[in-house]
Parts: structure tokens; C-alpha cells; sequence
């Protein structure tokens, strides 16, 4: 299968060295800038790379766009030009609902648009830090609407199970409201827990343990791409901060009785513990 | 030197490891019951094991209380009984200002106690989790106060630097306040996430990626200990649960303004790169 990925960053590169490894696909990568292309070609990470769309998609499978969510319409437009109407198209956006709607009109009868978000990545950005092994193990949601193709919805479910993955499909409405709970929330939480240490006593910070390094982990990502994110999908993630906010008032109302606070915590340490988590990449 | 350690868990078993690796130690331990001297022996811990405490402290030069914080104040009084005035004690419970207002009232005149706090650990618990080099790059607080010799203090550092941590000396009520912000609070936290996803939307769950896995990581630590934990130190933990409460009402206004947010989550990513963190133990 010829593959075009549309994006040198961490994911692109990653499904480019996935997708080389494991599915035996040929993989061509565009780049909007002229240095990202050189590096795409001396990290060796495609078959062929290019700053010029149509060379890239021109003979084109299946298509992929890695680039920040903002960015996704416009690319969307310029793809739809150059592609025969049975290519599969698919994205890596982390919000669902509007992207799969403003795609899925732009692709309508010019390709076979099904949204994809592989739950994969780090706290590290750029091509330097993509893995072959991201996606093992991984959990990667398909989105499927009304209008989907249900041989474009097999054949991205397919791929995203090749590249190692365990693929689960949503409606992108229900997409979103779950990675609020799970994604965008404990982004919220680990940036909000850095703040308010340093708010509080950032002579703190020196004595950080294993714990604090873990549960801000994700807080040292790129804050441009995760204030897209958050502000895309900003309903969900309000009611899922309310939501917190709840459960932090009860713990403070807890903490003056023993026993209570071991049920909270022992509910919590349960619902962790029957987690199917992908592995530390560490591990 | 001979050391003793009193209490065969995580912690203790890492201390037991660690010293006869690094300190060239002579390492006694006991523990409260008959199976887990077997496992401590049959691990191959300790040079020494028993149930029986005089045999453990009777030629130390320095005693470790590695039992949880609710258990200390019994277990001082019995070693006091049984140790000359000169043995360096410490312990390593997570909340000093009251076990070390305490532990240091039993310990007046028979024996020289000072208080420590290893920021090391992880959410597995007990002996066969030990690891010889949990102590590496991790920071161990010292908890001296008026009353402490500053000979048994200089010892206690000396001994957590030769166990590979950087040490640091702060009073034991500044330790409460230090560690409500960057431990006890980042336990809420992770807890507080659990329950809130399952709450919500448990099906989310299936759903989760590293971020929650990391975001949650010290949930899966055990309840009653930190139950104990959080409630022995309730007052500097409620303040900061109130404090990141706020926080999150900030977030909740932000998220309908592009800009600011991307400025708060720049000022968390700030704070998080700046930190000293101990080394990934996966890594």
C-alpha cells in the first residue's frame, strides 16, 4: 500500500517507522517546511519526502494528516484536490467532533474520510522522538459517522491494528467526552498541579519524588497544541473539571474521618488496578 | 557499622539492599511476624532477621523505623528500652512534624533520634519489590529539630548520600508543608481522577492512554497507608487541595480564551522542565 503522511512530528514520524516496520507499506511524508523534509530524509524515517502535496499524495492509498487540529481544515481542502475519490483518508486529531464533521464535508465524494486518535505519545514533540514502537499495545479510537465508508472504516481500523494497536470505534460526540475524562483532564490537572506549587512554595519543587515527576508528566508537553486541544473540545473538559473539582471538595470534607478517606482511596486504587494500560515505554 | 531495620517492606528491604551494596553494612532486621522473617530470609535481605527486637537492636549502631507512621510511636518506645543512649535512630515515615515531636520525646536521653523522609517508593508495596537502587537520585529530607544532636544529624545525611540520594534538611513542619504540595496532594489528585472517571463515564476506562496510566500511577499505592498519610498531615493537605482548587477555577475561565490558556499551560511546561527529577526507575 502507498502511504502518504502529511507531517514530520512525533506521530507522523512514528506511523512512518510503524507503518515501514510492520505493514510493509511504501511511505512518502510532506513537510511545509523545506528543513523538516531534510530531516525527514537524513532520519531516513520515509521512502520519500516533500514539501509539494501533490507529489506526495499524487499515487496515494491511504492518507494520513498528523498535523495540529487547527491546521487539519486547510490541509483538508488542498488534499481533496489531488486525490481520486477512493483514496482513504484519515487524521490523528485529539477532538473528534468538529474535525470529523468540517473533514468529513471537505471529503465528501473527493475521498473516504474516517477520523482516527491513536492514544500514543509522549510528552516529547518532533520527528527526533518517534518510535516504531508507539503504538503497541496502544489504544487507537476510529471514528465513524452516518456518512462513513464501512470499507474505509475496516480498512483504518485494519491499519491502526497493524501498527500494534488495539482499536476501539466511537461516535466522534461520544469520542470526546470520554478523552476529556481520560486525556484532557489529567492534562489539565498535571499543568494546574505544577502551577499551584509554584503559587504556593516553589522551594517545593526541589524535593519532587517519583510521584510529582509521574502526575505532571504529561504537563511538559507543547502548550500551543494541548490550548488548541483543550479549547476544541471546551464543554467537555469544563464539566470534567467541575466534575474533579466534586470529587476534590469530598476529599477535603473526608480528611477529618479515617475511615471514609481509606473508601475513597481504596475505590480509586481498584479502578486503577483493573486498567488495561498500554506498557511504560521505559518498562 | 550494624544496622538495624525495623520492618521488612518496601522501604525497608531497600534500605536493607542498598546498604549492603553501597554502605558495606552489617544489616539486622526484624519484623512483627514469623513469615515475613522467612521471606526476609529467604530473599536474602539481610545478614540477619528475627521477630525478636532485642536480638535486632541489641549491637546496632543505627536503627531505621521503616513501619507506617501509626505504628512508630510503640515501636520507639520498645527499642528505647532496649538500646544505649548513643544509637543513631531514624525513620522514614512521610509526615514528621508529630511523629518527630514524638518519636523525639521518647527517644530524650535513650538514644539519638532524627527524623528522615526518603522521597522514594513507588505504588508496589512490600519486601519482593525492593530494589538496591531505589535511593539513586532521589531525594531523602532530613528532618533535624532543636533538640537534635548535630553529630546523629551529620550521620543521618551521610547515611542517605552513601545510599545514592541527595539530601536535604528542612524543619519537620516545613516538611508537612513541602510534601502536602508535591506528594500528598499529587496522591489526592491521582485518586481524585479515578474516581471521577468512573463516576462519570466508566467506559472511558477502556479508553486510557500513558497519560492517565502516569497521571494515576500513585493511585495504585495502598489505601490505608496513605489513608493515614493524608489524615496526619490533614491540615497543610487541605489548604493545598483548596489551592488547586482554585487553580482549576482559573482553568475553567481560561478555557474560553485562547490565549491565556496557552499562557498557563506555558508557565506549568516552565516549571515542570526546570525540575531536578529523579530518574525514570524504567528507564
Amino acid at each position: 500500500m502507498n502511504l502518504a503522511i502529511l507531517g514530520p512530528g512525533l506521530l507522523g514520524g512514528s506511523i512512518a517507522l510503524a507503518a515501514r516496520a510492520r505493514g510493509g507499506h511504501r511511505v512518502a511524508m510532506w513537510a511545509r517546511r523545506a528543513e523538516a523534509v531534510e530531516k525527514v530524509n537524513a532520519l531516513g524515517v520515509a521512502e520519500r519526502a516533500s514539501t509539494d502535496l501533490r507529489v506526495v499524495v499524487a499515487d496515494a492509498d491511504f492518507v494520513v494528516l498528523c498535523v495540529p487540529i487547527g491546521a487539519m481544515p486547510s490541509l483538508a481542502k488542498q488534499v481533496a484536490e489531488l486525490i481520486p475519490a477512493s483514496t482513504i483518508v484519515t487524521d490523528v486529531g485529539s477532538v473528534k467532533a468538529d474535525v470529523c464533521a468540517e473533514l468529513g464535508a471537505i471529503f465528501r465524494g473527493r475521498g473516504r474520510f474516517v477520523g482516527s486518535h491513536p492514544m500514543a505519545g509522549s510528552e516529547q514533540t518532533g520527528l527526533a522522538a518517534a518510535r516504531a514502537d508507539l503504538f503497541e499495545d496502544a489504544v487507537s479510537i476510529v471514528t465513524p459517522d452516518d456518512s462513513s465508508d464501512a470499507d474505509a472504516v475496516a480498512n483504518v481500523a485494519d491499519f491502526w491494528t497493524a501498527l500494534g494497536s488495539r482499536v476501539l470505534q466511537v461516535s466522534p460526540a461520544d469520542h470526546d467526552r470520554i478523552v476529556a475524562l481520560i486525556s484532557h483532564l489529567p492534562h489539565v490537572l498535571a499543568a494546574a498541579l505544577a502551577n499551584t506549587v509554584a503559587a504556593e512554595n516553589a522551594r517545593a519543587f526541589d524535593f519532587c519524588g517519583p510521584g510529582f515527576r509521574d502526575t505532571t508528566r504529561v504537563a511538559g508537553g507543547p502548550p500551543e497544541m494541548w490550548a488548541e486541544i483543550l479549547g476544541a473540545n471546551r464543554g467537555a473538559v469544563r464539566e470534567a473539571v467541575e466534575a474533579l473539582i466534586e470529587k476534590l471538595r469530598e476529599i477535603a470534607t473526608l480528611l477529618d474521618r479515617d475511615r471514609p478517606m481509606t473508601d475513597f482511596l481504596t475505590q480509586a486504587k481498584a479502578h486503577r488496578d483493573r486498567l488495561r494500560l498500554p506498557k511504560n515505554p521505559h518498562a
